[in-house]
């Protein structure tokens, strides 16, 4: 048996202590598995007396998980202390300088830094590998980076938010309003105390970002994503959806276009039978859409501190099992010099079906006068309809609701500016997206 | 960059003619996401006169498989005759004897030989791979085999065969008969003039015992699987599974119970609302539960020359991107000497939901006297109905159908031999087990 692969791991949170106990309790079946023992000789966090639940006895204990990533006689830096800045950015980077390999499942680094990070691991030939930074237990990286290789890819969406995907599913199934939704999720630990990052899109903008990188073989552009969060959904729009076959679902989608890629993070509605619809609660999915392999959908765990260490532990058996400086695998499916610039593609060209919600005054004419704004925009009408109720008081607004074929967000939103000035209008329209997975 | 890699394809058919098209087209991609090209430079085939539309005049051409296997300077055979006799195994294990890795898709030589094979594969510090093997682009062998390292798993399952599947999706979508289902998928490609191997379940078992071996360490036995074929399916069937809110799946399953593990291969009732029961067509699915990760879901193309070469050529890409002799990865997932022997659990011992449907003749007490025999068998019920038609003539025989809770395969067999005495029965009963996905 080959030598072990001696580890450090920076950051004993939830994640860091499942991996730790994991490495503990199963260290035989690892070192049969890996051809190698994997073993644990260095750690570093800040409160050296909290109780983790884990015998950290054997390893060396740095405060300073930069120093631990300089000094350590490690062969692998697994950094789970999260965040862009540091001390996670300076001690991957010390790390990776030093040719040590580095897991991580560092979203943020990676959106900011992943391109120069992947550049420095080329150069030091050591691997830079991030399974669990992207929807946490699927092995989406491995998909894109290795599975994939030499496929031409369409199109990356998917469900990358457990926080957003409970709350969602909770309001349709329990027919509850989104803040009681969001408050039953930090009840239980499924979403922040401030949850801001998480429901307005910014989490699932970082892991998109990734995931578009390693689709089009371009640089990292986390900036550049168009992001809509899911606080602005009403139970009207899930109700609605569902009467028309749909349900709302916030996917990152990053899709090839004629005039570059776009990046969108949105609240978005999804055809009732298909498979992704049917991806509730916490539940993660990703789906790559490429021209040989076709249409790949992954569906799983996006967090939780041992989905994720499980997906660190792959990460890690994938260098124990390979042989130092031996293996060729640029961190994001090629190396950094040949990643080609991003090129955004504007929202405003965006091709799609719209669903479209409006509250109007109750007046003779407004139905067709909305109609024929759509017309005048070239936009094709799916289905218009007015929500009545059972008993409708003239006086009340109506709501009219309209879905679209394909057509232009700038069409769009040029007719809702026109229905805008109509003065018609009570309140916001609410315009929701429609994304239609390939048939399967 | 490093020295190209050699190799040579034996089988010419769709994959092979689509594998040698990409790496003609996509040459230079490939060069740089591997780090070094990859050059055809032997192919063999039986015909070497007939068009396949590919431009094969640089690769040294061999009429037997065997002698390129043996001759060849290669640094790969890729194996895409299929058969688990020869020439493939014999080609197989010529390269892998030289040390040479081996690329296949052939899942009866694996079913039959896998083992074997694994053992030379290591003794030579070959590799092995064989993602096209089993659910063709989906990349499950990946997932057990790297990103599942260090998990137990308790249950994977799938549907694996994308001919059953089509079927069992269009009787149910258009009320057609199972006989009218198969001619059309004959006439679509999807299904062999004989189709018995894929409709008795032999292609899935094939498949799952490889599945069974990585999932949980153990030998394969392709030869010890509880096997039902879908010719029994009736429009009836799938028609009283919808109205209980199930579907009708040819699923392959293995699973970890204490008495071993069960293999077995049958349709299958799955709730509607589960994501593995809206996975339609030709599409196939498999689903790993294991105790670190939890449950993954795993969707796309079972078959398809582009899909399967995509696969394997994702396999071919994983050796490029490694140097030679630098990586330990055991063929199934830990080395053939540490593997466990294969320990079957009795089906008589299963335990599930079953669908139990009955044509009786329509006499008083029937209803009650099967009920009886259930409660003797200690079989508790979740549904007992009678179908009855609009108008009902009392001398045609009445259908009742019985929905029991999780129960143990020996009762529901004891139960069924006991009513079968009682002289009411109309025909056999039919019998389809329930399976129950992780709730996601």
């Amino acid at each position: 048996m080959a030598d072990a692969l001696k580890i450090g791991v920076a950051g004993l949170g939830t994640v860091g202590a499942s991996l730790v106990r994991i490495l503990q309790e199963r260290h035989e079946m690892l070192a049969t598995t890996c051809g190698r023992p994997i073993e644990l000789i260095a750690v570093a966090a800040r409160d050296r007396t909290k109780d983790r639940g884990v015998d950290l006895s054997k390893a060396v204990w740095f405060e300073d998980a930069v120093a631990l990533a300089s000094e350590a006689e490690i062969d692998v830096f697994v950094e789970l202390m999260g965040g862009a800045g540091d001390p996670a950015y300076s001690s991957v980077k010390a790390a990776l300088e030093r040719g040590i390999h580095v897991v991580t499942a560092n979203k943020a680094l990676l959106a900011k830094h992943g391109i120069e990070l992947a550049g420095i691991a080329e150069e030091q030939g050591a691997l830079l590998n991030y399974e669990a930074a992207v929807a946490g237990g699927i092995p989406v990286i491995k998909a894109l980076r290795e599975s994939l290789t030499g496929n031409t890819v369409s199109r990356v969406y998917g469900i990358m938010n457990g926080t957003c995907n409970y709350i969602l599913t909770k309001m349709e199934k329990e027919g509850l309003t989104f803040k009681a939704c969001l408050e039953e999720a930090q009840r239980l630990g499924y979403a922040e105390a401030d949850p801001t990052f998480d429901i307005e899109g910014n989490d699932t903008a970082h892991k998109l970002s990734i995931l578009t990188s390693l689709a089009f073989g371009t640089a990292i552009a986390a900036d550049d994503i168009y992001l809509e969060g899911i606080t602005n959904i009403s139970i009207e729009d899930i109700q609605a959806a569902a009467d028309l076959g749909y349900r709302i679902k916030l996917l990152g989608v990053a899709q090839r276009t004629d005039s570059g890629i776009e990046q969108r993070v949105h609240p978005t509605m999804v055809p009732h039978d298909s498979v992704i619809a049917q991806v509730d609660g916490v539940t993660n999915a990703v789906a790559v859409e490429s021209d040989i392999l076709g249409e790949l959908l992954m569906v799983g765990p996006g967090a939780g501190g041992n989905a994720t260490a499980s997906a660190v532990l792959g990460d890690i058996a994938d260098i124990a099992k390979s042989r130092p400086g031996a293996q060729h695998v640029p961190a994001f499916g090629r190396p950094t010099t040949a990643l080609m610039p991003y090129k955004r593609a504007r929202m405003q060209s965006h091709e799609g079906g719209y669903f479209i919600r409006l509250k109007v005054v109750d007046r003779t004419g407004v139905f067709a006068n909305i109609a024929g704004h759509m017309a005048e925009n070239d936009i094709s009408l799916e289905s218009i309809m007015q929500h009545s109720k059972h008993y409708a008081d003239p006086a009340e607004p109506k709501t009219i609701i309209l879905v679209t074929h394909a057509t232009h967000e700038a069409s769009v939103r040029k007719a809702i500016v026109s229905i805008k000035s109509e003065g018609y209008l009570v309140g916001e329209p609410q315009v929701i997206r429609i994304e239609r997975p390939k048939d399967w």
